[in-house]
């Protein structure tokens, strides 16, 4: 639910007058996207997404992530393609916030996975790294392994609140996953946070990919495990064999993964269980009551978290 | 902050099959609309607002609002029109919701109001009034006077822990206003719930009007009065006569206040700031923590209704 920053028409008209869009015709804000403000933006030109980056966006990332989706665009991968202005810039300053507009991008997002959902979302990821390759800046994955252990110290304290015995069953994961981590396996720019409401899907096909703000540079098979994680169990916590198949089926038409990588499955899911339970945990012990936010019950992840521990081997997964 | 329904893309697809609009491109959640879910659907045929019906709205009378928007538009209104489906319905069911599809209106709500924006907006109440005059089936206001009292008596035990003597004021001030509540003035079909945010503007004039959920059956004056509250206040509660002298000269351009319902002004303008000073209360009151609603302050309406008590005459609008 995600409108933070509310914009006057007044800015919004002297905003636009930065682009070369044409005029203004409806302005809404989206319900969707969690860490930013978005709203639908027509112009008598097109349709457009502006977004105001809210105060957990590091602001000095923003060209970072902003540069990797124009690579991506530029390689035909579909993805919001930022909009430059008059001044060459991509980002400017708008009600106390920076700003962007990126293109519109059609489609709906699965509010409930089927399996026909898994493979073309594995042919995508795999075409995201592929055509991410080019683009020659790297970042570090600020929610990547060596992220984890800060995170869950700041929780500690108050795990327990959340689930008995949770602070001390992470400690042990933590640990556990930390020393099976895998060094040297095929890198580069990763999605990092590719959940069902970032991928659009039109008539069986994806139709985008939105929402970079964690992307980075790191494994790409973690950007796997991320999916396997988001895509692959049901609501019942029960992980569907046919879904990561189709998923891995998908991935792996566009780019192998090698034995490495798919030895590291587990640990990689793993880990990519542990870095969405470690977040959740931490926004739920330090929401404040009443905020517009929907916290998302940290106690989903730690199931994922004990079905990769128990996973062995790449086996588990279809692989 | 409004989707609280979610939308399966099953559903959805299924939904569409009901209507004669083509095929889904997109469709995303609104973040706007208090008491529904709307969500922005565009088909290979144009762009359009679903909306699911949430549990606050009393689905037999849902009818009556639909029609009093295809007669708005059909008078050339600009409203939402409720798009019949092949069946000759523009209700049906949807993800355990009744739901309308409506066109899409262009323009965007004024965060901050001008005095630019009272003019039109005047001129715009004033036509509805106009044009809802031939719509036979009337709706009694249930958020009337009638329904103050009860309303108020449902937060009387608790209206103290807003704000200290908040209880004995709001009682001697309902009294008040319901000795001096007029007869027999105009009546016909009214919005009473016209806040800058359910009136579009684009390029200066009024592009379109939304959100008839409140629409009833009642006086015209007290349309007006409910937009002397809703437009004319500045942030610091001060009232802004430029902006009211505007307004009233808009509407009496199309409709002309009659002696007595300038006269009455004043209890009207306090009326309507206790009614949503009443539903602000009830909702403070009764609202759970956490919920994804945001709670407005109660207290604003307090310094509106003091200014209406203390208005004397019609004088005080500029009428």
């Amino acid at each position: 639910m995600a409108v933070y920053t509310e914009v006057t028409d007044e800015a919004l008209a002297a905003f636009l007058l930065l682009y070369d869009i044409g005029r203004m015709v409806a302005f809404r804000g989206i319900a969707e996207g969690v860490e930013n403000s978005n709203y639908a933006l027509r112009t008598t030109e097109g349709d457009y997404i502006l977004t105001l980056y809210e105060k957990r966006v590091n602001t000095e990332e923003l060209p970072w992530f902003l540069g990797l989706m124009e690579h991506l665009a530029a390689q035909d991968f579909s993805c919001p393609l930022p909009v430059r202005g008059k001044n060459g810039g991509n980002l400017n300053y708008l009600s106390g916030r920076m700003a962007s507009i990126t293109s519109f991008l059609p489609g709906v997002w699965p509010r409930r996975v089927q399996v026909e959902h898994c493979e073309p979302l594995g042919e995508t990821l795999a075409k995201l790294h592929l055509a991410g390759a080019g683009f020659a800046p790297r970042r570090v994955n600020a929610l990547g392994p060596a992220g984890w252990g800060p995170l869950l110290a700041a929780s500690l304290p108050r795990a327990d609140e959340v689930a008995a015995g949770l602070g001390a069953e992470l400690e042990a994961g933590l640990a556990a996953i930390l020393a099976a981590w895998p060094e040297f396996l095929p890198t580069g720019h990763i999605h990092a946070d590719l959940f069902p409401d970032n991928v659009f899907f039109l008539e069986g096909r994806v139709s985008g990919v939105i929402d970079f703000y964690f992307a980075a540079t790191d494994y790409y098979a973690y950007d796997v495990a991320v999916c396997l994680n988001a895509w692959c169990f049901e609501r019942d916590f029960s992980f569907n064999m046919t879904k990561s198949q189709a998923l891995l089926r998908g991935y792996r038409r566009h780019r192998e993964l090698d034995a490495a990588e798919r030895a590291a499955m587990p640990v990689l899911a793993a880990g990519a269980a542990m870095r969405f339970l470690l977040t959740r945990l931490y926004d739920w012990l330090n929401t404040p009551d009443g905020a517009l936010v929907t916290r998302k019950d940290p106690v989903d992840y730690l199931r994922r978290l004990r079905f990769h521990q128990a996973a062995g081997s790449a086996g588990a997964y279809g692989l």
